[in-house]
């Protein structure tokens, strides 16, 4: 039965790193060590990566080791009790996880019931693409197939807000553009503070804010805190 | 001899389409009969877009037919006089170039001194790659490789300003990844309303925005209006 937590971001109006998630972080993991994948990460080291993850984690008693300490990556998923993986830049993320043949490990590890938990670009990869990530593609994966464990596209950090005199597309227009090339794959936007949260066939959405779901050509909201099973 | 001309997007303070653009393009062209290629185009049709072009461009007495119109697209950009292609979704335009045999054909004409204009998606493409397009990757292409007929990655729509609450990566952030992933390409950021205007060896950043030009792990400023050939 999978288990998973898919969070907008790190951060909320609560500017400590993952500090408005970790009520959920804490009960998701109830006491299990965690393999923390920092591949997103790409301004940063994977061990400055881990080591921001650990001391949020740590206060809530939950043990984080960073997969770069481990030389088979792909073998560290296949006997991890559960796994945390955390936002940046998506591109980066699948095309390592495509590099080190870890992406059929986790897709198998996830379906089987470990505990995954991602934020940002680790929320991404959960869908069947990464077709709806708002990051800058500075690498080119070797496919946009993701994990492909809920089947639906994410958006994380979804606003309807536009910078001033900007005159780029907005979220929600190029998510209308997603629709036109594939309009039977549904996208969840979900707002920052807010998370997915998917046992089995029940999915909740957790917050304080709704979120948005484009589908059939309609955009609907979603309330905060509601059961959207229906989506699953 | 190389000539072109790449615009940030269609609109700046002046609500019109391609308003602020008209003298720039007019110069451009100058007299010559343009083939629009609205392959970036994806919410509305390839006529509905061309249609939009060419009633702008009309003002000027520029003529302009769509590549739509033609049974070989390839052919139709061999034998051009003039090429513009429009934003969008650069990922749909880079896809539809491939797919239609059109990117390289294009490619040759412009070194051999085709006029070429752009916007957005269409000023993306000039670099060599599309890795730093603001677009959602709503396909995947054959390849990230564009044009590569100027040796700095473009990004449009340049800004520094984020919506309120967004915890999101800053666009400068973003660029800064992408340096960290190719240090060697310098990445152009072009402010709403301004163009880079390129002549073989020359260039200058057209309107009255400064643009940024991120290289050597260090952002720059690029004058409004100054020559900045040395970047070609």
């Amino acid at each position: 039965m999978r288990n998973l937590l898919l969070m907008s971001s790190s951060r909320a109006d609560n500017p400590d790193y993952l500090a408005h998630g970790l009520p959920w972080l804490s009960e998701h993991f109830a006491g299990k060590r965690v393999l923390f994948i920092p591949y997103a990460g790409v301004t940063m080291s994977h061990e400055t990566y881990t080591g921001m993850v650990q001391e949020a984690l740590a206060k809530e008693n939950i043990q984080v080791t960073g997969i770069q300490d481990y030389t088979q990556p792909a073998e560290a998923i296949a006997e991890a009790e559960a796994v945390a993986v955390g936002g940046g830049n998506t591109y980066m993320l699948l095309h390592t996880l495509y590099e080190t043949g870890s992406l059929d490990v986790l897709k198998r590890r996830i379906q089987e019931g470990m505990p995954y938990a991602g934020w940002s670009a680790g929320s991404n990869i959960a869908g069947p693409s990464i077709r709806t990530t708002n990051d800058m593609p500075i690498i080119q994966p070797r496919s946009f197939n993701a994990l492909n464990v809920v089947p639906f596209q994410l958006n994380p950090h979804f606003t309807d807000a536009m910078p001033k005199g900007h005159r780029g597309e907005t979220r929600s227009q190029r998510i209308a553009e997603f629709m036109v090339v594939d309009s039977h794959t549904p996208v969840l936007g979900i707002m920052e503070g807010t998370a997915l949260k998917v046992q089995g066939q029940h999915m909740q959405l957790l917050g304080e804010k709704d979120g948005v779901v484009f589908a059939d050509n309609t955009r609907r909201t979603l309330k905060a805190g509601s059961t959207i099973s229906h989506w699953l």
